[in-house]
């Protein structure tokens, strides 16, 4: 006959024939307890408190504490069901932590589960009757713990040369931490509780870091920098020119983002209080320019045709190695590529929103100096990157400027012309979305013809006089003014560079809807990412024929999912194989060996419907 | 019905039934043909002439060239019988090489094994249609050669850096160095037939070094150096005492090997034309201080009781992260330790002399500034280590010196006193075996009482006067003149250093023959190891009572054991695994602990048989 147990504080009640274990009815009831070493009684993990307690047994006795046994604390595996109904208490360490991962309403549950382990441990100091050597005898003592095979378990020298210090000054009492079977830090005393990780999205232009608690997934801090490599270069291929004709130019730029990425750790971890020797594991992402340059690999061959890359998969490597002030055996996994153009950032953003998982049909859209684009759903994806050009991101763009305070983001044309800054500081440029708001407002006023010509004042008679006088020549060439006190304007030549940047997403998008096929009205979503995609206005996108024409609330925003996704790998093994599985199931357009790509790229360069909406 | 297949140039014959591969029969017939792939026809370096050659599959096609086919050449493993004889001939390059040890009349057969394969390789280079990353491209091109699985095989970071380089100037032919699934090396064009690895014995006082070829076992060349940790001390206590009272003494001490290591490696690649870049193998043995100070561990422990060394099993690490100047992915391994005093070199010892196995029961002895005894055979082994002190390598002797040129190491007292000195040099001083010489013949002239006593000149009157006059006194302390000239003579004291280090062997020795037990007349050999050991007058070892009685020809001189076990576990993954497990079989001693070891002791400082032979 079947016995009640009840889990609290959850209140949740499962119900099982004798013989059964705790641990197996908490999997029943969806209740997560931490259970590493699979329900052995070896880890000492699943320590719950029982009423009515039965008597503990040996592994029960050897890691719970006097004191918790008489509180009725038994290991969730080693209790069964008897006669009679339990009541369970799972207590906060005891359990593993699910990362919702919210990208505006998309959201994954994933189980926290990172590859680091700790484990304190209270050796026997060596005596004449036992002589085992240090490392020896912490092996046992750590198998003993997790169950793994003495012969299995690793470390580094770096590690055996500190392991007697530690183990005499802390009376060998010591938190062994294991990533996998390999030791990478010994700790005095018991540290059980401080293990952390970083997440990092290595933009072009921004990278941003979070520090993450492994054990709950707690966010405990985020900073972010400029990337220091945009001195050599805002685009990637200057980058890449700088390593091919710079001597030492791949080092270079390899350690100044190294120094940008130990600046933001040093920023977290003193938000948090915590010790970057506290930090095990790094995930980074980034486009594969960024990933290469990052790993000091040469990126010459990315910037020539057939682009070819020198890695695929992920890499993983010592922190230390790469000049990481972290912990000195931690690792730095740096995520899979797609292709030389679509790299981990992208991966990492099909990880955050699902898209290789929902039944949804899905465009997915960064845009930034390229654009990657992503179509499709679990039956298949396609993916390419279009060449934008850095528009969006304010270069090229005469009075363009990145999204900085000061910059014109918002721009509305009625009686008059309206702007708004960024922070409300006075204007000193125009950044990506101002660029595509104005000409988007250009556009349905009737300032701007189908083709892109800003028109003359003449044929623009009924518009208001404060508009009107907005719209001016110099030398030949035409100009819109946004901020008169500053002469701010958008010229003729930026509503150009804007018709090539937007054409050749525009191109790119329909080159993989038809890969498919696909017509616009079976497209379920728009999912925009990145920092552009997070400001723009999808009217103004739609207008200027951006995206595809979709019902507005098709469109929806997802921020930055790089970071997210580089979270999400960081923080659990499924994630982490599931990313190295994308680049296999997407599928990369090469667009300019695309049929048809010229010729929809310049049907993009006009802008069709300026009336649209 | 069975056919038969001769092999050539062996002429060995072997038959089976048809469906039996070629190859099959060769393991059957003891003939050694190399199938990496273990017989799947992927590696295909089975390549054997066969008459009457059958058709040629698509493996033998893939793997054979055009005029080889044509030539009869097929795989062993894919070539089977059918219904006729064959006649095989084995090409060398198909054959896998053993090892014959040869330790004075000691064979062992070793099947020469290592983890380091490589695989030449014709890449193609990237098209458009075929844009794989060049890592990608090598895993799976290494993934045809060896049968591994592409995921399985991993690379660091630096040969990432420097592939597509390497894959563009050799216009995408290259060959791979894996060390197990770990691509150590990328080398341009086919570099098939270099394969180099070093082989150590590190000694408290020489360091000897062995550059081997590691697909066929032949020793390149071999160098020597003083180990330069002698400036630090002379035994292994006062270097271990460095390291505590010293800043960065351990990495003075360990950078001082180093240093010498690499000019070991300097000279015998130069000697044999060899560079160090296609050295992939390191083998290391010491005893367990040595290694300790090699590997930059912390020996405090050791110099202490109860004498705990930080690690047993061996240790292997990056090459370069040693500072040793080899191929910069080159593994050096350190060989297992048995306990705080005996250590790698005693285990390559045992190796290298197969005592393990053995139904023989034999006394293994390695005497230096510690006399290491080994006492057992295949049902068991004990060993320990004796603090014999340095009397045996010529320190706290007075005239005491190294083996070197100018050493008296033979004496003879006949009429007079004959002395001969190594190389013949005009006599600088006196070595280990000159000692024991010289106390030997004392003894047997009666010049030396059982206690060890120098007599006065009026007990020996019947001396022949040439003799006598030897003996000498000055300010109460006799001595025996051996190099009238120079003043050379040994002194009360000396002989008394050597009461001391001869009375500690001989008690360890008593001591582990106890613990089995056995008496004499059942051990059937005692092994002399080392420099000292290769040298001894066996007479006077015997009549100083520093060995056992045993007959004569009972006694072996197996020379330096320590490098011949080096050599054995480089080239052999089977005697790598097989001296892993010698510190498990092996029982280790601790003489002070050991009741009755100070009784014996004691009883052997005298010299009970004067006038034994």
């Amino acid at each position: 006959m079947d016995f009640k147990v009840l889990f609290q504080p959850e209140g949740i009640e499962s119900s099982g024939l004798p013989g059964l274990t705790v641990l197996e009815l908490a999997r029943r009831a969806n209740i997560g307890i931490t259970a590493f070493c699979g329900g052995r009684g070896t880890c000492g993990k699943c320590q719950v408190k029982v009423e009515p307690a039965p008597a503990p047994n040996e592994l029960e006795k050897k890691h719970i504490t006097p004191e918790r046994l008489k509180e009725g604390y038994r290991l969730a595996c080693q209790t069964k069901i008897i006669d009679s109904d339990l009541t369970v208490f799972v207590p906060p360490e005891s359990r593993f932590f699910n990362l919702k991962v919210l990208v505006s309403g998309l959201t994954r549950d994933i189980k926290v589960h990172t590859s680091i382990r700790k484990y304190y441990l209270q050796l026997q100091p060596p005596t004449i009757e036992d002589q085992r050597p240090d490392w020896e005898r912490m092996k046992s003592a750590i198998s003993a713990a997790s169950g793994f095979k003495e012969d299995d378990i690793i470390a580094s020298i770096y590690l055996l040369r500190r392991l007697p210090t530690i183990l005499r000054t802390s009376n060998f009492k010591i938190t062994a931490v294991l990533e996998g079977k390999r030791l990478i830090s010994i700790e005095a005393g018991d540290t059980a509780g401080q293990s952390f990780g970083m997440a990092f999205d290595l933009g072009t232009t921004t990278i941003v870091g979070s520090l993450l608690d492994i054990n709950n997934a707690r966010e405990m801090a985020v900073a972010s920098r400029l990337n220091p490599q945009s001195t050599y270069g805002a685009d990637v291929v200057s980058r890449i020119n700088h390593t091919i004709t710079e001597k030492n130019g791949a080092e270079t730029l390899q350690q100044a983002v190294v120094g940008s990425l130990n600046e933001i750790i040093a920023e977290v971890c003193q938000k948090s209080g915590i010790s970057p020797e506290n930090i095990y594991e790094i995930m980074l992402v980034g486009n594969t320019a960024m990933e290469h340059l990052f790993l000091g690999l040469p990126a010459a061959a990315l910037a020539t045709s057939p682009y070819v890359g020198v890695y695929q998969g992920s890499i993983n490597l010592p922190a230390k190695k790469m000049g990481l002030a972290v912990n000195h055996d931690a690792v730095v996994r740096v995520g899979p590529l797609i292709s030389g153009f679509v790299g981990g950032d992208t991966v990492a953003g099909i990880l955050a929103t699902n898209q290789h998982h929902e039944r949804a049909l899905r465009l997915f859209v960064d845009i930034g100096t390229n654009g990657e684009i992503v179509v499709g759903n679990r039956e298949g994806l396609w993916c390419t990157s279009a060449a934008a050009g850095p528009a969006f991101e304010g270069a090229t763009i005469h009075f363009g400027m990145r999204a900085e305070p000061g910059a014109i983001d918002k721009v509305k044309i009625t009686d008059r012309v309206l702007c708004s800054t960024i922070a409300e500081q006075p204007p000193r440029g125009i950044c990506g979305t101002g660029l595509v708001e104005t000409v988007s407002e250009l556009l349905r006023c009737g300032i701007i013809s189908e083709d892109g010509r800003l028109k003359s004042r003449c044929d623009l008679t009924d518009l208001p006089k404060e508009v009107l006088k907005r719209l001016q020549e110099e030398k030949g060439e035409r100009r819109f003014v946004l901020a008169p006190e500053t002469g701010i304007a958008i010229f003729q030549k930026d509503i150009r560079q804007l018709q090539l940047a937007k054409a050749a997403i525009a191109a790119g998008i329909q080159i993989l809807l038809a890969k498919i096929p696909i017509s616009l009205s079976e497209l379920d979503e728009i999912l925009l990412a990145g920092a552009f995609g997070s400001y723009i206005d999808p009217e103004a996108a739609l207008r200027l024929g951006l995206l595809p024409l979709v019902p507005l609330e098709k469109i929806r925003f997802v921020g930055n999912t790089a970071l997210t996704g580089s979270k999400m790998m960081l923080l659990s093994q499924d994630m982490k194989d599931e990313a190295e599985n994308i680049p296999v199931v997407c599928r990369y357009v090469e667009l300019f060996h695309e049929k048809g790509f010229m010729d929809l790229f310049v049907d993009n360069l006009s802008f069709p419907i300026p009336n649209l909406l």
